[in-house]
């Protein structure tokens, strides 16, 4: 988390987002199983930028390649791809904090066990790893990864459960977290979602094959079909016999969907429990006009992911949507600022105010979110100083003011701005003339519903309320990060 | 250009573009020269990505650093900056051909003279650089790249006059083509236009230092100021007596700058001769409205290039602007498709239909020009794969169907779709319901004139109308690509 | 091993010898703990070239980097060793055949314990890790590496006892085999020798400090002085209160040293059990001149490893010692043979004979072992092409006719040009006018013995002899490769 | 200078050595051109390890590849070598200083001509180079290394004549110098031999195809056959008419071969100008054991390059040749020595006493030569350490008191331990109890003459009697290294 945090001070191309830790992608019964999986991953390279990896099986042997950077990098050469054999497979793409990018931790992990071989892959995070992962060293155990992922792996190798079914079963039992999950053994490719449903995850089929995807963009890309998601607390086991469907924890409890997903973290080509995310955006754009009406000359979104609300904040405000923002498109995480006499350069490298329109104007500046207000800050000082009247910002999304323990990536509380100040602070602090966030009930009435049901909550909405629906079992017992003895990494 | 077309077919990220082929940047009297030149050549990397270079000069001794590769990678290095000494630099973006990526054409070229070192790069490209060539050479030149910035610096060392300054007049003096050009020597900085201007070249302060760059904004990434342009036939040279300009060339011909710098090359938030790219192409947008309208429900840019001119179309005919295609800001250069089987689905990785918007709609696609058809026949087949009850075609260029010889690289004109076809012919080919050009007096009139002046054109646009203002030397005396006998590479 | 025989194949500079597999080094109370480390595997290059590892320990973390190449490379930067911070570190080059040179095969491996974490590696081989990692699996261990040194690891963890000792203790107590270990915890540094003492282990002090080394060369290469060796079956713990003896393996057994050490493996200017290796070479060299003189003119080393027993045969035999055959110092792994034509030119690539002096003369080549004949065949025909008059080859080892299972890698039995011709079917395979070996009294009388003693031999000779000191389990079950079904590999 | 000498310094790997600085070769009409020139690039990698490069021709286009590195890392891949087309080809091994390690300076040098395209490269060094130089500058001439080749490359290029070989001979009469060059072009493959014949070229056949290499190692490795000699001041032309001869620098003058490629440049399995190295070197041997004997116990080369001197010593002086000091076949370029404490380890990485050998012992250390002390020094004193009774050093050359300009890496002068004491103060210097060296009459009867001729010596032994042969133009003029303005280098 420290490390985390370090980068988020230093990097100049900061966003000042939460951070999506992974995607997980999954395919049975396609002769190009592992091309077809690189290419998913590449539709979902926004929720992980860190690494990728792939494991593919030949019904013989599984083979694997995994490695830091971006999808299209990893798997550009033909070699690669052709070595990965087998008529299925699975992938997943990775977002990591700065301390912990080692290749180790870099999933599909795998293992050998005594039915054979399995591999494991996982978007979301264990609450209680670290209690699991304590027993197990005890009993002879021994770990190789800090990942969360390889807890489940030696639950699995020391369940006495025979099959592999069986002893994944016996395993997610002990388990507490938030987790999609895709597996691949000799038996078949198995699609797992945690009981509360917290994290995304689809059923897609291609032809013959069948596919397994945190978001429905990677159907599109391969001009697969989008079947249904898979339940909260179901298994799905894919093999010749085709899918077969399993409640391995019982009665079904109402689902908690991360709401986040909608908000930012998912494409808006992506459809996420029935929903369009660029329909609920652009209806979150409509409430926040409703609620949160200015005067001013032009409606603006800070790109790319404010360009739906902004979109609906126009329509509904009837002003227009102007881009008096522009993005670099060629921002890597590689590019060093060379001194501190420059340093403050840091967000221009990624966005230019279009000066030439800004001049003069009032405008209303809208994006997704406010984390630790770094960059909101300099976006309005940009705007501002391209001659903009007046600067009024708009966020999609309710102040965030809890962290998260679900598999995304957020600094500690007392960093948050919205834990640090009220709204008119906020507004203060990044320099703006006026700032509003949509409300938690003008959030949910654009999900479609009359608004938050304070009893039983629709949503996982923790990081805006603080109602955890898991409970945090390592992080109530003081610092996780702190326990592990793993040997220092060299890069 | 054989080569070039190679990679037009096969490159599955092929956006069917002409592409500019380079950015020039110049400081002189800065500390930290290389660093901001850095950054401004980070601003301009959208006009060139394949290699990039800066010679840096500290009074003493000159110093470089290039390479093939993107700006954030190649100058990532505190140590490959801090080496770059000095207070004056000159860098400069490559795009290049397949055929001559090579590192010894990447600019700035640096030569030893009599009277000391000079760097120089330029963008826009020589018409008589082969006759040049041959006639140096048989006096004993030898040439070590194929780049025609190469002739320039023959030309300075074989000129007899005494001064750097003298032999650069000595030198254009001798040169046809489109270029604006940097060079930097123990005497200075200097810039300089061709006699019409075709390309950009624009003059900016940081504090007492100046700045020459390509487009304007290099100088707001810096926060540097906005001079003027750099006329054209104008030479200005910058040293520690300030700017001094020099008309090289005699009396002030008109000027032809190139017209499709404002369609698609330039930034929207860049300012080029006077106009705002964003307004330009957002008025564009309107007269193509006015001009080609249609009954449907909705307007959708093509990423990123079609988004202000389709602004433009929605406010002229009312119908709501959307995101019906949305882009994968993760695409690079090398990925790999891996097998035929799925070679088809390469546009979808740089694009993907928002279906669930799309369905069943009538659909009012926006996109800037189309060269070979190549992405927009794909993009209208999975606009309509997703569900698009009809997709008309409106396009912010008149149908390119010349070749351009002045720093564009074009495909030949055969392979261009304009010149195959008319406009119906055009429409059936990309499978669009209906397909409109703006016309070319359209185009003036979105740029502020009363339309086309056949006499004295306003602009260069040889690729609409043939009408070459600069005599193309080279081109009329056979394929110049074979008259090179240079050592074939080894990458 | 079908892997390395594939290599031995087509390898052009394989120079058709046994290889070593493995050296180890430990140190502990030096500040330069890691760089000491490096120093002296560099010092043991010769007993394993793919790949090399440090990890040291700064009693509260442990530090590691294993990379494959060669010491010099791996430990080049000051990065790199500065980064492995601590008093205390073990080190180890690795010799591997090709299908098993995986990053993860590369020792020390490391371990996190329930007491800590325990970094490990070690020289040899076991006998019965197959045995040992089927049991392991069985209840739930996970393998990470193909390396048997991973069978200790799990042992340890598993094991009820408390301490690091009794654990190892424990562990080493179920394997059967020949090693020479090192292993360092946060309790200190251990050194084993397996109870028959196959492998050399020295132990050195430098200052303050303590030195495990697989041979004494190591020792001075840093400047430290020889102690004396691990006794076979001893244990040494080195911390802070000293070095401790144990011995866990009861009553001494009688020693049975690999005698290849001293004809090929160790550096001529190791001591090795108490002997000079360069002098038993030169005194093998004597023997073998009285047991197979022969009229000539010269005697000719192959280079390098032939020198001290042609050196020995021409004191013996009163002819003159020469360097007939030259070695090419600059010959890597890297190098390619591109076409068949050439490809017949390997060992020139290495050994070039001395024409000028060979021609007309008849000559007596020493060399140290024939393993499959290819060298020795190629070897006799570039000294007969070269002029020689006639060709006569003398070996400094008795007939290599068995495998070795002792941590050397030998091809099959089928492959050992002794199994499959007597000696004159060999010499004419080879293409000499006369061949010769040693006999096995002849090599014990060279080592100070009055011959072997076929009740207890003084050395383990089963290359030789096919007298295996300990139970092949592994072996006797199978080939035990074909057990393994851990992931494929992707380089 | 400065910075080799800086490198002679700082490099713990130095063996203070004299170095050869380059090795060339060339072969005409052979299928695989590049593959065989590979082959004899390797086996004269001891002629220059820092870089590499071939030029091959197909009869219509020229392919290179150039790198930083040894031979066998450069053309290792099979890539590489199928892309250097065409059944000609030329190739050169380079020996630079740390500063001039610059890929634009490695050889052989491309240049396109009026007449076509032409590569060239050379052994040795020109005298006038810089006054050339600076006259070609003057006219236009734009220089892109530092290189002494590119002097010939500009003359040929501004020569007046016609062809090719008109021009070479125009362009050779300019110059002065030592060298062996090799160059290609469409009419053929030419080999020159400056009038001195200072360093070596022969003349090789391998089935119809002609070969030119440095050293006749050269033709062993790949079995062709040797010639002939290229004669002092002979031009050899060869193409598919067979081989012409032409004397350009009329009447052949008395050669003046280098002395120093017989004592320690060339490999010992060489023939040069008609001598075996490896019997010159033995005869200097048993010279200095009758001028300088001494009672010992053992004779003991300094290896490798002391061992046949040292063989020739033992045989006349009845001692016994042992091996007592051994070397490290691993040591590369790249080991950096971490630290102070451990820097003095140097010289041990690369030679260690046999200390078993060793001890108690009156040895006599036979060595090629001692250039600033550095290397002997570190060796008396390890030799002593390993308890030596007495210490006795042979030289096999005369004391070197004066710098090389003929192509030889040398210290400045006043760093040569001979021009700074007499024999008496460098046996003091570097710790021993006697020293000798052969003296210059002595070596000239190793040569098998009857002593040095004063007036009309038969070699080049400037280094030993500062008798230049050839005048120092560049030299006798300042410092040249400081007029070169070339861009500084950044790696």
């Amino acid at each position: 988390m420290a490390d985390h945090d370090e980068m988020l001070t230093t990097n100049p191309f900061d966003d000042d987002h939460f951070h999506e830790e992974c995607a997980v992608f999954g395919i049975f019964g396609h002769t190009e199983a592992a091309a077809v999986t690189a290419l998913g991953l590449h539709a979902m390279q926004h929720r992980g930028q860190e690494a990728s990896g792939i494991v593919s099986f030949d019904r013989d042997q599984f083979h694997d390649h995994r490695a830091l950077g971006q999808v299209g990098t990893i798997f550009s050469s033909k070699d690669v791809i052709s070595r990965l054999k087998g008529t299925a497979a699975i992938g997943h793409n990775r977002y990591a904090t700065t301390g912990e990018v080692a290749l180790r931790n870099v999933q599909p992990l795998y293992g050998d066990f005594e039915f054979g071989g399995l591999a494991i892959c996982h978007n979301g995070n264990l609450t209680n790893s670290f209690q699991l992962r304590s027993q197990l060293v005890r009993r002879g155990s021994l770990f190789q990864s800090t990942s969360d992922t390889e807890v489940i792996i030696h639950l699995l190798a020391t369940s006495l459960r025979r099959t592999v079914v069986e002893r994944m079963i016996d395993a997610l039992r002990q388990v507490e977290g938030a987790y999609s999950l895709a597996a691949l053994s000799k038996d078949g490719l198995i699609g797992v979602r945690d009981p509360l449903g917290v994290r995304p995850l689809s059923i897609g089929r291609l032809g013959d094959s069948w596919i397994l995807a945190s978001e429905t963009v990677a159907f599109d890309i391969i001009g697969a079909d989008f079947v249904r998601d898979v339940d909260p607390g179901e298994m799905v086991i894919i093999n010749e016999a085709g899918l077969q469907s399993i409640r391995p924890f019982g009665l079904k409890r109402p689902a908690r969907f991360c709401v986040f997903e909608h908000i930012y973290f998912a494409r808006p080509d992506s459809v996420l429990d029935g929903r369009s995310v660029y329909e609920v955006r652009k209806r979150i754009g409509r409430e926040l006009a409703k609620e949160s009406p200015i005067e001013a000359d032009t409606v603006i979104p800070v790109p790319d992911s404010g360009v739906p609300a902004a979109l609906g904040y126009s329509v509904e405000s009837g002003l227009p949507f102007e881009l008096g923002i522009v993005r670099n498109h060629y921002v890597g995480r590689t590019f060093i600022e060379p001194t501190d006499q420059i340093r403050h350069l840091g967000v221009k490298l990624k966005h230019n105010a279009n000066r030439a329109f800004i001049e003069g104007k009032r405008v209303i500046l809208v994006d997704d979110s406010i984390v630790r207000g770094t960059t909101s800050t300099k976006i309005v000082e940009m705007v501002r100083a391209a001659g903009a009247r007046e600067v009024h910002v708009r966020i999609s999304s309710p102040p965030t003011n809890h962290s998260c323990f679900y598999g995304i990536a957020t600094p500690e509380r007392d960093k948050l701005l919205a834990s640090r100040f009220d709204v008119e602070g906020m507004a203060e602090y990044i320099g703006a003339d006026s700032l509003a966030f949509i409300s938690i009930d003008g959030l949910y009435r654009a999900l479609g519903l009359a608004g938050r049901d304070p009893v039983t909550p629709a949503f996982c909405d923790a990081c805006f309320t603080g109602d955890y629906p898991i409970p945090l079992l390592d992080h109530d017992q003081g610092n996780v990060a702190t326990q592990l003895s793993l040997i220092a990494e060299i890069a």
